[in-house]
Parts: C-alpha cells; sequence; structure tokens
C-alpha cells in the first residue's frame, strides 16, 4: 500500500504494450500529472503531438490476462485556469442536412471555446468567443475522458477510440471517487491515464470537455480470476456497465449485455429475474457520441439492489 | 375552457386521418380513459385487438398544418390493478451472439410478467414468474407510451412506431404534469392518447413498460403559426426534444437538431452560443430502443437557461 | 387472363387501404400509365402533388392476407423524352463533415439535372446543368421505383417510404420482365405502381433516378396460401430477397433472413446447408441508401441453384 | 526491379509498425506465402497462434506518410488442397431475433465446412459436413482477405479489423491481377499481407471466405505526394474505392466520399458533375458485414470514364 509520486517524461497517443513507467502492486496509490487532449501542461507548455497524451503504463506486478484492473479515482483536480472547448455541433450528431448550413469546421485551435476554470470557486466561465451567451459560468464537475488498459492481441489503440480495454470513452461519470475496472489483457495491465475534462455535457457533441490538465490520484486493485468483459465503474448510487462501438445501438448492446452478465454473476439474479429487472429499471447515459466508438452506460441503482438483498 | 368527458366506444391502432370522435377548443380539458397496450380495459375486458389502442382522436378547432398543439398531461392514473410485462430482453438490445444462449420469445401473454399495482401505496409488485426476483416491488411513475397527432401526407402510421407526429415513442419522461407539444399536420391537428405504462425503465428494452389502463385527464393549447419539426416536452426542470428513428443514431440527430433549433428561436442564443451552450449542458436521454423507430431525447437544464437570463 | 387498360384520373402519395379503382383477377394484365416523382404525365402537366403519386390500387379478386401477390412487369416505357435528376449527393451518403463544404441542397425543380431520354436510341443525355461531364450519354435501364401493395394495420404509409409491403424500394433490379412478390396484408392485396426511372444508379445516392413517366404493363398472379416476409423478386439469373430499413445493416439482415427462409421452404436446403450456400455465394446489392427506408437485395445465382438440382 | 523471394519465419496478427522483414524498392517483385486465417501453412502445419496471420511487414525504400503505395496482386494462388468456412450465419447479418432458434456458435475449428481445393480444376467442393448440399462444387476466384500497411498515430491494429490502412477488409475484388492503393502513414509504409480465401461470397457471412494458405507474388509501385483517404483499387473495368467502419451506413459514407474525391482529383470533374455521374452510374458492393468494420466498395466503370474522355 505505497503511495507513489510520478512526473511524467513522455507521453502515449495510443494504448499499447509499451515500456512500463513504474511497477506498482496491488492497494498501492500513485500521484500524477496529466496533459490536456492538445498536449499542455499546468503552465500551457506544449508537451506531447498527439491526440489525448496518456500518463504512464503503470505496470500492476502479477496481473495476468482474466484479471480485473479495479481504479479508484481518488483526486481528480485541474492544475490551471485554462480550459478549452469545441464551438460547433459535431458533423454526426446533427441532422447530415444540417450541416450544410455551417461552416466548415476550424483546425483545434483556431475557433475554441476558452473558458476560465475556477477550482475554488466550482466553476468554468466562458471567455471567449463573444456569443450570445455572454460570460456564461457553469459548474466544474472534473472527470477523466480517456484512460484504461493495454489491449489484446498486440494492438495499440489510438487515445482518440474506445474499445473493451477503456481508452477515450469520453463518459462524464468518471468523476471523484468512482471505482473503474478494466479487464486486464497483457501482462501487468498497463495502466494508462489522461484527457481530463473540468466538465462535459452528454455526448460530447462538440468534440470536447472543458479541456484541461489536471492533478491525479489513483489507487489500484488487482482481481484476481475475476473476468469482466467491458469496461464497468461504481459511484455511491449505481452499478454501471460501459459500451465502447459504433454505432450507438452497438454500444448499446456491449452494455445491457455486460450489465446482464454482472447482474446474473454478482448479484446472483437468474437470466429471467435479471431481464425483468432490468426491463423496468435500468438507466442509460450516453458517453460520447463524437469518437470513433461511441460509449453507453447501462446503469443499475444499487438501492433497488439493495432491496433485492443483493449487495 | 370546457371540461369535457368522453368514454370511448371504439379505438384505432394507428395514427392518421379518422373521423374525430369530438371537436374542442384550445383551452378545453378531456377526462376519459384509455386501454392497455393488448386492448384490455379497467375490469380486464378485451375491447380491442390490434396493438396499443388509441383513444380519440380529438378534434382541436382551428388547427391547422404549421400550427403547434401543446398538451398538458394532467392526470394519468391506473385505474385497475393488474399490470404486465416482458420477461426478456429484446432480441436488439443485446449483442447478437446472446440471443444464441436464449429461448424463442414467447407470444405476448404467454410467459408475461403479472405485476400488482398499488396506486395508493405507490408501488408494482412483481407476482409472476417465480423467478430470483421473488415478490419484488418498484415505485410506480405513470407515464403514456404513445400519444400525438394525424401525421402528414395522408398516413396512417402504426401505434407500434413513431415519427414527427409522436406516436409510440415509450418515454418515460412523459409523466403528469408535463407539457408534450406536436407539429399539426392536418386540419383539426386529431390527437390521439393510449398505452399506459404504471413504470418503465429507459429504452423499454424487455418491449415493454408494466402495460396497465388508464383514467386520464388532459388539457390542450393551440399555439397558432408555431412550427416545430419533432415532439417537444417542457417538465419542471427541463425543455426537452424527442428525436424518432432507426438507428439510435439518427434518433439523436434528430433530437439534437431540434433541441438547437428550439434554443435559437425561443431562447435567442446564436448558433454559436447554442453549440457551445449544448456542448457542455445537454443532457439525453434514451426513449426507447425497442419499436421499430427508437426514441432519443435531447435535454436542457431550465436552471442554466434561467442563468442565462432566458425563460 | 383479360387485358385490361386503366386510364389513371387520381393518384395517391401512400399505401393504403383506398378504394380500388378496377377489380381483376389472377391471371389478368394491366396496361396503364404511371407519372413521375413530381406529378408531371407524358405532356409534362402536373396530375398531382405529393412524392410518388401511384396509379391504382388494383383489387386482386380473392386475395387474403396470408397470400402472395406476384406481379411481372411486362413492359415499362419511358412514355416522354424528358427526365430529372438530382444533382447533388444526399447529405447521408456521404462523410457528414463533407457536408459542410457543399450548399444548401435546393428544392427539388430548383437545381435539377435535365436528361433527353431517346427510348429508341437507348440513351439518356444529360442536357443541363453545364458542367465537366458535358452532354453525357448513359444507356437507360428502365426500372419502377415505388410499388407494392398495402399495407396491414390500418397503415398508410407514404411513398417515400417502404417496408414489408414494398413501397419506395428503388432498386434498380426492378426491371421489365422480372417477377415481383408482395405479401398480402388486406383484402384485395391492393396493388399499386408509378415512380419510374429511365436508369438509376446503386443507391440512389442523389435522391433521385432519372425520374420520367412510363407507360406500364404488368400481369398479377395470386398464389394462395403462400406466405413471404418481405418483397421478393425473380429474373432470369438470380432469386433476390428485399429488406426495406434503417440503418443499412438492418436493411440487409431483413433480406438476408428472407433469403434463408425462401432457400429452406422452396429448394429444400436444411438450415445448415442454407447458411453454407450463402455463405459462399450469397450476393447483396444496395437498392437506395436515400430513402427513409434503405433497401438491400439479397440475391442467390438460379444456375448454383440448378446445380443443386433446385429449381 | 528486383524480384525478391521471401521465406517467412514468424506471423503478426496486427498491422504495426514492427521490425520489417525486407526493404524493398518501388517496382520491386516479392514472391512469398501466406498462412490460412487460423495460422496453418501449406502442410497444414500450426505456425501461429492469433487470428489472420500477416507475412510482413516488407519496408518500401523512401515511402513516407503522405504518399501511396501501389500493390499490383501479381499471383495468388492456394497452395494446398484443404480448405475451410464457418457453417452457420453470423448473428449480426439476420434478423436478431433469428438467432433465437439457432445453436450457439461453435469455436473455429469444431463445426467447419471442410472443402476439397483444385485449383487446376477450378472449383471447390464441399466435403463436410453432410447437408442437403451433398458434395457440392463452386468455382474458385481466389482473394486476399487480409492486406494494408502500418496506421498512423503508433498505433498496431488488429488483423481481425480493417481501417484508413487498410486490413481485413474481406472484400472479394481482391484478385489476382489488380492494382490495390494504401495511403502510407509510417516511413517505408510497412505492407503486410495474409488471410487468403479460395473464394467468398458478399459480406463474407458466414464469417469466413474458403479459408487456405496461398503462394503469392505481389509488386509494389510507391506514388511519391500521392495523398488518398481509404484504401483504393483498380481492375479492367472499374476504379473501387473503399470504405472500412461500422455501421454499414458510415463503411458506405467513407467509400462514397473517397471516389468523389477521386473522380474530382483525378478525372478533372467539378463537383457537381462527379455528383451527377455517382448519382446515376455509381455501383456497391457489400465487402464484409462480420468483422469490427464493415467494407463497402464504391465503384465507377471505366468505360463510362472513357465516354467522357478520362482515362
Amino acid at each position: 500500500m505505497s503511495i507513489h509520486t510520478f512526473e511524467p517524461v513522455r507521453y502515449y497517443s495510443a494504448l499499447g504494450t509499451y515500456d512500463p513507467v513504474m511497477t506498482i502492486t496491488s492497494g498501492d496509490t500513485v500521484i500524477t500529472t496529466t496533459l490536456d487532449a492538445g498536449g499542455r501542461d499546468a503552465l500551457l507548455a506544449k508537451r506531447h503531438v498527439g491526440v489525448n497524451p496518456m500518463t504512464g503504463p503503470f505496470y500492476i506486478a502479477g496481473a495476468e490476462p482474466g484479471d480485473t484492473l479495479r481504479v479508484r479515482l481518488d483526486r481528480i483536480t485541474p492544475n490551471r485556469r485554462y480550459g478549452w472547448t469545441g464551438t460547433q455541433l459535431a458533423p454526426n450528431v446533427i441532422d447530415p442536412e444540417d450541416n450544410l448550413a455551417l461552416s466548415p469546421l476550424p483546425d483545434w485551435g483556431e475557433r475554441d471555446g476558452d473558458w476560465d476554470v475556477d477550482v475554488d470557486a466550482g466553476t468554468a466561465t466562458l471567455v471567449e468567443p463573444a456569443t450570445s451567451l455572454g460570460r456564461f459560468a457553469i459548474p466544474i464537475r472534473p472527470m477523466i475522458g480517456c484512460f484504461g488498459v493495454a489491449p489484446p492481441g498486440d494492438q495499440a489503440i489510438s487515445t482518440a477510440t474506445s474499445s473493451t480495454h477503456g481508452g477515450n470513452m469520453d463518459y462524464k461519470g468518471f468523476v471523484e471517487g468512482v471505482n473503474a475496472f478494466f479487464p486486464v489483457a497483457v501482462p501487468g495491465a498497463l495502466f494508462f491515464i489522461g484527457d481530463g475534462h473540468a466538465a462535459q455535457g452528454c455526448g460530447e457533441v462538440v468534440g470536447t470537455g472543458i479541456e484541461i490538465s489536471m492533478d491525479v490520484q489513483f489507487t489500484v486493485t488487482l482481481l484476481k480470476g475475476k473476468k469482466i468483459g467491458w469496461p464497468r465503474m461504481e459511484n455511491d448510487t449505481h452499478i454501471v456497465a460501459l459500451g465502447n462501438a459504433r454505432p450507438l445501438d452497438q454500444a448499446l448492446q456491449h452494455a445491457t449485455s455486460e450489465l446482464a452478465r454482472w447482474l446474473q454473476a454478482d448479484y446472483e439474479l437468474d437470466v429471467m429475474g435479471s431481464h425483468i429487472l432490468m426491463g423496468q429499471c435500468i438507466e442509460y447515459e450516453i458517453g460520447n457520441v463524437f469518437d470513433p466508438a461511441y460509449t453507453v452506460a447501462a446503469k443499475m441503482s444499487k438501492s433497488l439492489l439493495a432491496v433485492l438483498g443483493k449487495v
């Protein structure tokens, strides 16, 4: 149960079987930092070329394919005031013909929204551009856009996208205090983290949250012999199964199937019981509909599971 | 502002340009009843063959194509104790290969879940079949599965599905107290209502909510010259645009485009302002992923709009 | 086996249970005309407002739900020289972001392509607008875009779209000489026909074929007690099952499932045999990817079936 | 213009930036062999664990990101008699509910179809299992299922799937004599090839072609400064743009957009001219609807381009 402090030197724009930066043990905690999606750090210095730079990978001693890695997000705090966002709805989230009335998308950095992120006040305020919103402030809700483990089959998967290994899920539920679960696919699991958002709407429909660099702290637990098919998450109120794919229909299928397996394996529900429960009580959230793979979260309330005497 | 009481004699399984049962005026209230999705009434008598029987249509005096019909759901109350549900996840909401391990779907009525709906206690309790859930009780939250107006172009659209005219959206947000909005496509609008659920999960993933007959009361308001593209809804906390289509991606596109138009037209946001706002603050709900057309709700918080001085 | 000549007076923009224009008998032939998709006749006179006007419906004596109606397209001949097409790829058939570089779509009639259709020469020549194509000529291959029978469940389905009843499939395989098959859903079947194209590419990707009015002749045969799920077609070389739905994936699923049922029921293949055959020998064509429902054709070569001793 | 003979020692189940097996020069020819999809060679010896083993990668001297690599498939010949196929339609290509009547899929190798491939006779004959097909013979048409170059962004992409770099497109058009084109994304391009099929239906709907090991010969040409977005292909009759994605709709969008760019850049068509041409003359083929990414081929006839004086 050591606490490690790690200062990243290089970053990755894919999750793959790269040389680990550090070996840690189940129960250990890591304190480190992440760059923003564009590769800039707390001082706005460009530290990496390539999308969604990852800090890591961290090698978890003893982790093997077929295990599950639990990662508790102990602390996620923006470490600067400047955040940025897209300013135009992504072409794929509106009716195709509506794009005919819009201007070509600028490159990132050219027509961004600039936000002043005040962690103490708990707000993000739109500074630029000048629109009918004026200096519009919203509450912050810091989250991790992209994290996960190395994928199977000698793959290295871009941090632009996501799959069974996690990756760029851009799901606003990954906030401080939650436990995330990833299926270990390579020895040591190789955990990566980055792409913090000060806040984000459902779907990440302008292609970004409020992109910002972060101070992060997380604690890993290795669940030996625990096999899962897709990333999972638990917070105070729900268990949550994530499906990552295009189209949205398939992401939803993955999430729904994974939640059914979870209820049957860990909550001792028979197949029909799990189906009836899901039929009247499942909740869905749309993580992102912007990335190459979309993300759907299938959720079940813990209070309902408690009523069933399952917890 | 009359109050009409209407006792249905016949029902429809499509929304089309049928002879109206009654002509009412903007501001009027109607008190009536609806059958359950299988055509049974408060006494469980079979009153109609065909899916999701509709009460109506009601002709709204003066309504013309290009107007909008607002319908306030004043009261939605189950009028019997017996409700029924599907008991197996729909084949299209789980991974296709997972269906290989399941049994062929029974016909409706053969392997249903039976629920005891206690309006006073506010609960629905699973009675049959015997599963690991036992006699599991959940809170009821009565809603309307299928309602809307006659569609354009001489169409008559099955109550199994939905489109711009509303129809079988199976969105659990349509509860007592909300205002729904439909684009008028034929003279008199021709409003239909039916298919009540005592409760329903997101997505209607077993193909049903808790299906039940209802006592309903609604009040109509004609918004002359107000043009909308898709059904809309308002409750105490949100404005909500509905998109109905397959795949889910297209339903989401319709809903997102409609919400953008709404924000721009009624809340005086410029295009970029509306996009930035939606980017960080939009919320999505999945209405149904079972019917021929799926339903996605795109939502914006009224408190955020209030911050903008827009309400 | 009578031959009927029918001069249409009114037209429909939906396929539904309308009063028939004529009752015919299995084996009868009808000679009639169709308007173009925009409602214009052989003299370019506007005869109907509404998309894809249908000639009919024709009541087939004795037809009942559960039967199949076979329609042989004996003759499909453009009856004027003027044909028109769209000139811009539909927003949904290209990458969504590519629409950002294009102009908003004009209304039909405003920026159409005009073609000179010479039936004797067998060519269609682009006359307007002036583009890098110049006066470009292609061979004609007249086909029917929209035909079918009244749908089930008291529906009236727009001629913009298609489903199990046929409708606006816009599949370029429906040419002179083929036999089309439709599932009868209402007494008399109620057959409709219209929307001729002098030629069309796969997918109808500009939203039209070369739209033109036609002289048509067809012969109906009632197949009593023959039950099919989706429209089918036979030509000299293939049997073809059509699936109509969005997304394209679902249209393909419908077509593939229907072809499997066809092979098993009419060609005496066991399930595994039909699957193995389809695995190495199925052919697909994309009918349309423009209409609300897309169309996929799943085909099997008759020469392969002959090798199997099945025909 | 050397001819290299290469005997593979190891294989890859992903296309990534691995150490090249050989450096070759534009104009060079390579003669080598490929394993079947299951890792077996001409003698049926298991040589690799992992799906679709790749021979290569070959480093093309001077190739840089932004160039195009042309690969001519000079010769593709099965080098043994034994081929194998799936025997059950993939769960995602039929109506989801149809899977409820089928048995769970066996593992590969357990319930395969066994085929006798006779290159001299030009036939493949089904040997096992015993079905209503009997000993059914079809003509062979050898093709390459998976080939391409290393992808951008430090990715290594599984040979189960495909993207802009090529990969597992499983398109039956990739036969002897065609020229394939790939966008170079890393220095040296790094060309991989494998996964031969003696024949395959459209869509690869049972999850395989007739899987077999091959003797292959190919010739590479480096097109400096030629930039393409997706794999392309030319044969005697057509130019062909490939799109790889899920759902099928998106694969079709990629292919259609790429064909439009091709016509505009290399055939001097203006935008409207290219759209009108595609509208009436585009052809589509479905490569595969089984792999994680589906493949659609958008085709234009060379004879039409010749009529336009473009070739």
